[in-house]
């Protein structure tokens, strides 16, 4: 979208954000695993969670605080998910909440907590406590805090994950900064991902959960590891209202802006996850059109992006067209062989029943070597379309995931 | 049931079949890769296939064949899947069914056809079709064919699969046998699983459909590998009638007591497939119970087989509960964590919020370094109940599946 401009950034970008990360020994050694976000004054808030029958004390709790559509601070921690802990485990996130709470001057109600790790295991809330006063008492403003933060929060993760865009809406400077961990599984339970977003557009909780939903679609619901969702899976959105913007309280111009600003740093976010996933060798962007519905695409797109043989194909560098075409087929999306495509980076694999000869694949099979590509899949049946981002399955997914004692 | 007996056996242990396997150079080198299977006479007939929309040549002419409910004879071959290969590939596969009628004076509509192997490539038709010839002029009724008829249609099996079972109806003795391949994916290409079932008892068309539907639901349809569904997938059952019971026409004590044989020899082939899946180091049988539906229970029971997590988890070793519990949650049964129980062969890991400990840890990691457990969930809500069989998740699995240039 036009006015859109991507900034280097993350939490503390937008006016009146706050950050802090803390060693608090949760389970890690010498490294941060507490992270603090608090905003100056109460926000407009919005959150989304994992749809996991079996979800986790923080995501129960948090429910709560996003259905009133304000908040002023985020507590997490990695190491432990705090899930499976049954009514103990409510009551370490709500302390945990009152505590920070507590240290901020602040309503509890206002406060979300996250977490992520070990599952069936309790919180160390003596080290937890003293590690959100601590970070509470280390709250800054800028870059250097707000990357301490998105590191605190990794677990697997190999690279911390942030981003940010700005857009002018009112004539005022609008932004939007984030931070990420982990879509591949975490070690050593699950695969948790969790999404921080701070934004100073001045919206009604209603729009922002609005414009949340969108992006989200776009994003971090399109990106597909192994299929696993986590107990844990949140999403977090809080507005400062500092850009001094008119407030967006309908679909509007600005509502649209900030919409396709705060999609840009999902994206973003998403692409950074899936390139980074476990075991991950290569990002592949799976993309279904020409499909007879948009819902139609998106199954499609999942189903090749989910099949455990198309993503060894990719780790081998096999431009194996009949597994994705077959993943297709079982989808439930309508397909025709005769008439479909598979294109590697727009390269053909396979075109309306013609395959690929030598010369072809030796096109294809550069494509493949490559850190990253596109696989395209066009069935000619329909104007549905799906983009779905996604890694390959190797050696060492296993390895990681195998490699863990209880 | 009472009454039925497992048997050592094959597809020629039920009277009136007998069975050729001979090297036709489709693909591999100095092994068969054809097996033919012929009744004396013309047999009920009974036929499922893949629900995969992009269906393979042989799928969509042996569609036609089954909707006639009579068949006298099967062809199979390894090496090329006949799939994605458009009108030619239909001739192709007509024409195949059309020699091995000719050399059996037969009538061609009574030919099943079952390809496996690379998709999109045409089938050898010389090699093929003297190798049809040649396996014709072959056929014999002793255990040996079948033996080799079964080690023909291998492609990574390590092992050929073959059961038998008889039951008693009306004072005759009625003889099931099958022979089956591959539910790992088949090198290069695909996942293809192929059964082919005889028996000599006498039934109607329309019921023995109906015996091989049930038997297919607890047994091949019960079967997980890694979720992915081929073009070629295909179960064939002939009855001969040769037992000399009185012909079973509607739901009686005889179709019962050949439904439980027939199913006998589906589990018993299912279970060998799982196995012997694609690197699988691990057999394991997950049931989930308690459910609120039977759908909940299969749901939630497959969503643990598939899982990449829970799999490799069972390679590792680790009696990671978090990981199947995550799985039932996300399945879209219903599920109350606080009242689940998981069980690794009978040994609790997790109950009703109460997490495996210590001492219990030690009980499971004995059970988890068997080459067999089961898992089992029992979520205490209802009396739904569904049992999958499947495997772990390896590194060789990667390494077949990787390590291919097509």
């Amino acid at each position: 979208m036009e006015g859109i401009t991507t900034i280097r950034g993350g939490v503390c970008s937008a006016k009146g954000f706050r950050a802090a990360a803390v060693s608090a020994g949760i389970k890690y050694e010498g490294r941060d695993d507490i992270a603090l976000v608090a905003a100056d004054s109460p926000c407009s808030a919005a959150a989304v969670f994992t749809t996991n029958k079996v979800a986790a004390a923080p995501v129960v709790y948090d429910r709560a605080v996003a259905a009133r559509g304000k908040a002023q601070a985020i507590l997490a921690n990695s190491g432990c998910a705090n899930a499976c802990t049954g009514e103990e485990g409510m009551r370490d996130a709500a302390l945990s909440a009152l505590v920070v709470a507590g240290e901020l001057g602040i309503s509890p109600d206002d406060v979300f907590v996250a977490s992520t790790g070990v599952i069936g295991r309790r919180l160390p809330m003596e080290r937890l406590l003293s590690g959100a006063s601590a970070a509470a008492r280390a709250l800054g403003r800028t870059s250097a805090h707000a990357h301490r933060a998105a590191r605190a929060i990794m677990t697997t993760d190999t690279k911390p994950k942030e981003a940010a865009a700005t857009c002018v809406i009112d004539g005022r400077r609008v932004t939007v900064g984030g931070m990420a961990k982990g879509s591949g599984m975490i070690e050593p339970n699950m695969a948790t991902m969790l999404g921080f977003l701070t934004t100073d557009a001045d919206i009604s909780p209603a729009m922002l959960r609005r414009a949340l939903l969108r992006a989200i679609a776009k994003s971090f619901n399109s990106l597909v590891v192994d299929g696993d969702e986590s107990t844990n899976d949140s999403v977090f959105l809080l507005a400062s209202g500092k850009a001094g913007n008119r407030r967006i309280t309908r679909s509007c111009d600005g509502f649209r802006a900030f919409s396709a600003a705060l999609e840009r740093v999902c994206v973003s976010l998403a692409r950074q996850m899936a390139a980074d996933a476990e075991g991950a060798t290569k990002f592949v962007t799976v993309t279904v059109k020409g499909a007879r519905s948009e819902q139609d695409a998106a199954r499609a797109a999942r189903a090749v992006a989910r099949s455990p043989l198309a993503k060894t194909s990719w780790f081998g560098g096999d431009p194996n067209w009949g597994r994705v075409l077959a993943a297709v087929g079982y989808s439930g999306a309508d397909v025709a062989d005769c008439r479909a495509e598979v294109f590697y980076d727009g390269v053909w694999a396979y075109r309306r029943g013609e395959v690929a000869g030598e010369t072809q694949l030796g096109k294809l099979a550069a494509v493949m070597r490559k850190k990253e590509f596109s696989v395209t899949v066009d069935l000619h049946l329909g104007k549905g379309e799906s983009t779905v981002y996604t890694c390959d399955l190797s050696l060492d997914y296993i390895h990681i995931n195998a490699d863990y004692t209880t």
